[in-house]
């Protein structure tokens, strides 16, 4: 079935676009004539469909009411409290919209009242996120920050039994585009102190791959397993877990990051659903010779991984006064995790720890074997021994004031249309 | 001033009361009559005023519209988002209505109708928690656990520097009474592994004090100062952190306690404030010679501590069958800590971390010198080697099935009533 000739929205078929009509991602947005007044919305190529104006005008109509009601609300929590088959069943709906057939709205009187230039909205973070966990899911990224910190013992004894995890800051997660105060802190030249307070100098990104909780929440003392897990996983954003290593080094033990991670996470604005991810899905993770067997409660004979390829970005102030395209600094893929969703969830619940629908859980940063797959500065850069060079002559250990960090993030396979999921950029702000 | 004379409620006067009409605690609630619609109350001897109904009966007549509107909402997330000067005419418009003179309902027409019996109650966790955050502020605890942990090095350097804290689990709190259901984790006999997954063996309770934060929130990336800090603090509650030991020595390393703590967070549900708690405040904390100098971000000539005195109670099933008295297992104060409030909040929005009125920040468990002041089992019972006795004559080394922990509360100094947090209380279930 070749979809490219169905879908009539002017930008859904070009090649490298994000938005065709295999992706269709929900997002939350003030359109500039609802000012204040956050809705649904799908991407489709350079447009996007508005939930709620589409509601209103019949368009909806044929979605059982609990999906039109959720498609209502000025978050994707009510969307995100039902279940898979009613997801899909939006999903569906909305296909139908935007392609040739029956249900068309090409000719609707109301199609440019529903479906407006995407860049004209303003995003929002999509949900109320009630508890944010992010974990530390990438063997690379894990032994090569293990081997800085502690060069005895770069991946722990625990490691390669369970998804490491630490519950974040839910209060400081923005959407894309919100710029990044770099943050003070308390920081030590040497690990016995005394240490001093100011700006972090040591500020960094970390390119991380979120994924919202969907699904009825579990009840207080109940476990999700592995396989149910799966079917909780509404979709997922790109996310940047920005990181003051400095300040983290100097206060991580006993507890762990706490104020080196708190005062910002950025998401990208579009939740691309598994239903989209599905075909870009592989069985795994692959596990090398000598890895411990899986205990059962993590064990799943169709667990898969994501194909998601992810590209960090960054540009000078003085490259973007001057137009110049962005240094790539990383390249990397979702694939290369030890842990998946499925068990990163299967775990955190496996106390009885209840999930809410919105909950947002992340990756941790995502790095792969060679140098340039490396997911943030610290590794990228060898804890700034091997300074990167941007595209304006200057060098780069950490990030500095006014610097842009973009992370891109794409699926592709032969025979498959290209679906991305949009930006996630920061431009960072002197220390106040 | 006698205060014990004016207040006309029954049960307001007894010595050892802890809702006297210098205490005035709020509380979220369903009566009985109004099942599933939760209100604000304030408690009062051995009974409750309902702000609601008494809004609608022209009883806070009188207020400020927004403070009465505040009091009209299902959690204590309006109010708590004014500040302190309205959180001090709510307190003041409530004693007048509960002490004899011109505003006293005492004879009011409606007195029945909002003044309810505080043991018809249904209460709840008092406010929508944004975020929680808990502390590591006893120095005692500090160095009695990581005398356990890490025999060579019990308190990192960092722990005089900084008040150490970590994220926790928002979506798992719950209110005085509610079950505790015995968590599955992975756990290891040796340091190196191999882990085996099931019912934790070592569960334990965590004394500590919470507290709300209030006011305005702070914009991302601006900080709150010690001293401005302390105007943001709502109030007070008991909180049990219930751990499994066992789960948090094989996970903890290197990014903190996650699973081991994220199952369950027992608050006790009413809210001491500040203006309550103001005369039992101490100038401090104290500092030991040899103790470094605090960095200027931390430091206030007029920070506090709170000399609550927190009780910890133990019975086991047998016992409460029997009807037999609980165990005491510990005394203690929250003045015992060496990181004030104010201090805790200072450094967590010292990167700019945003608050939110709502967010719970906690103490830490509460410890003392001595061995009768160790606020959880791992240390009361030194890692098990020193068991305690209940009175039915079994020995406890952690929580056992049926096992039910009361944490009571309470502010007493000569001259002044008693003023108590009522009781934070849970009943251990079996693991599902």
């Amino acid at each position: 079935m070749t979809t490219e000739t169905r879908c009539w929205v002017h930008g859904a078929t070009r090649a490298d676009g994000d938005f065709p009509i295999e992706n269709l991602p929900w997002g939350v947005a003030e359109r500039p004539d609802r000012q204040g007044e956050p809705r649904i919305f799908v991407a489709i190529g350079d447009s996007a469909l508005d939930m709620t104006e589409s509601a209103g005008f019949g368009i909806l109509a044929g979605l059982a009411p609990r999906i039109e009601a959720a498609l209502r609300m000025p978050t994707l929590n009510g969307l995100m409290a039902l279940d898979a088959a009613d997801w899909t069943a939006a999903r569906a709906h909305v296909t139908a919209l935007l392609t040739s057939g029956a249900h068309s709205i090409e000719k609707h009187a109301r199609r440019d009242a529903v479906l407006i230039a995407r860049a004209s909205l303003k995003m929002q973070v999509p949900a109320a996120i009630g508890d944010y966990t992010d974990f530390y899911a990438s063997e690379f990224h894990a032994t090569n920050v293990g081997s800085m910190f502690r060069p005895n013992q770069p991946l722990m004894p625990n490691w390669k039994y369970l998804p490491v995890g630490y519950h974040g800051r839910a209060s400081s997660i923005v959407v894309d585009g919100t710029p990044v105060v770099r943050p003070h802190g308390q920081t030590s030249a040497t690990d016995e102190g005394p240490p001093t307070f100011g700006p972090s100098k040591l500020l960094d990104h970390e390119l991380e791959m979120g994924f919202f909780f969907g699904g009825a929440g579990n009840a207080m003392g109940n476990r999700i397993s592995v396989a149910e897990a799966a079917k909780h996983l509404f979709g997922c954003v790109i996310l940047n877990d920005w990181s003051a290593r400095d300040v983290q080094k100097w206060e991580y033990q006993p507890l762990g990051p706490f104020t080196a991670k708190n005062f910002c996470s950025t998401v990208s604005p579009w939740v691309v659903t598994l239903d989209a991810l599905r075909p870009y899905c592989i069985p795994g993770p692959s596990r090398k010779e000598g890895d411990p067997a899986m205990l059962d409660y993590l064990r799943w004979d169709n667990d898969f991984v994501v194909d998601v390829t992810l590209e960090v970005l960054l540009a000078s102030a003085a490259m973007r006064a001057a137009g110049t395209a962005p240094t790539r600094v990383s390249i990397g893929s979702f694939k290369d995790v030890y842990w998946t969703m499925s068990q990163m969830l299967a775990h955190h619940t496996s106390t009885g720890c209840n999930m809410r629908p919105g909950d947002l859980l992340a990756s941790g940063t995502i790095s792969g074997p060679a140098k340039e797959n490396r997911g943030c500065m610290l590794e990228r850069t060898w804890r700034g021994t091997e300074p990167i060079t941007l595209a304006d002559g200057t060098e780069r250990r950490f990030l500095q004031d006014g610097d842009e960090l973009t992370i891109r993030g794409w699926c592709e396979r032969p025979g498959l249309p290209r679906i991305g999921f949009g930006e996630c950029r920061g431009v960072i702000m002197p220390a106040r």
